[in-house]
């Protein structure tokens, strides 16, 4: 196999993940690797050079693994979302639909201040319901959105038009056509 | 109240979660602050300066924000631990004890080549439980644990006397006694 160059050379597709039909795309090989890990975190920060943040909103639980490099890069604070019930102090909360049922997610009420500046990060864009309940969370807070980074965007399934029809600017390091 | 200073100034003491009588020493205000998480990344950075550092190993899931931080900072490979049946790829599994009951936390059998050096992070060590699972881990695909870095020890849970027994180097930014 040639070595790998590209951020996406180090993404690895495995099939029938977590159910059959769908092809995963798995970001731990490309966090395993200490240049693929580096070139991702620094490109997913070059949109915004020059840029002011406040805070790096991550969404559970690979955003938090991307969340919390690019907070310390960037020397700003680190804000978590997380499943319903893991967070210790007084959060609001947020409902959003799966492809069965419901899911909600949380943030702590006292996390981010009236009119900061927030970059929300995953690592991959599908349907863009989480990633839309986390912008909802941010937002009721008081907290501006400056835009939502990914490292892979599935645009046939539809996320990046439902973030930019919210009117996000969103960036993705790779795209795969297809689910 | 006096402005924080030090790491264990951001941390905030939330009593009766996730039970009654639990003093849950929540790091989610220290990662909030940007100063308080430059603070807590490099001083976990402190002890290690100077060492080789092949990859970071985090515990899910707050140990990814930390992980994530500091394996960006080294420019190194971040490797996750995760809970049964969320790594998509091949996994070792280990079982540890919980207060009631049993878990399993898993780790990819491809992302640790032998006599690799490891720096395992988690955000706090109580009873050591999750970090013994991760280090037996890491063991089995021949990573050397240089060091077992946390934010909180926990002393009186026996955490710490537990890992040295292992014969792991363990680091804390702060300690709490009791509970």
């Amino acid at each position: 196999m040639p070595k790998p160059t590209t951020v996406r050379d180090y993404i690895r597709t495995i099939p029938d993940f977590p159910h059959e039909g769908i092809l995963f795309r798995d970001v731990t090989t490309l966090f395993a690797d200490p240049r693929g890990f580096r070139m991702a975190i620094d490109q997913m920060l070059h949109p915004y050079a020059g840029l002011n943040i406040d805070k790096v909103v991550g969404l559970e639980a690979r955003g938090f693994i991307l969340g919390g490099a690019i907070a310390h890069q960037l020397s700003v604070g680190f804000v978590p979302i997380r499943k319903k019930g893991k967070l210790p102090g007084k959060t609001l909360s947020q409902d959003y639909k799966l492809e069965y049922g419901e899911a909600t997610v949380e943030i702590h009420d006292d996390v981010i201040s009236e009119g900061e500046s927030i970059l929300l990060v995953d690592d991959l864009l599908a349907t863009g319901g989480t990633a839309e309940a986390g912008i909802k969370l941010v937002e009721k807070l008081g907290g501006n959105i400056l835009s939502c980074a990914f490292i892979v965007d599935l645009p046939d399934l539809g996320g990046r038009k439902r973030l930019e029809g919210m009117g996000m600017d969103v960036h993705a390091l790779c795209t795969y056509d297809g689910a």
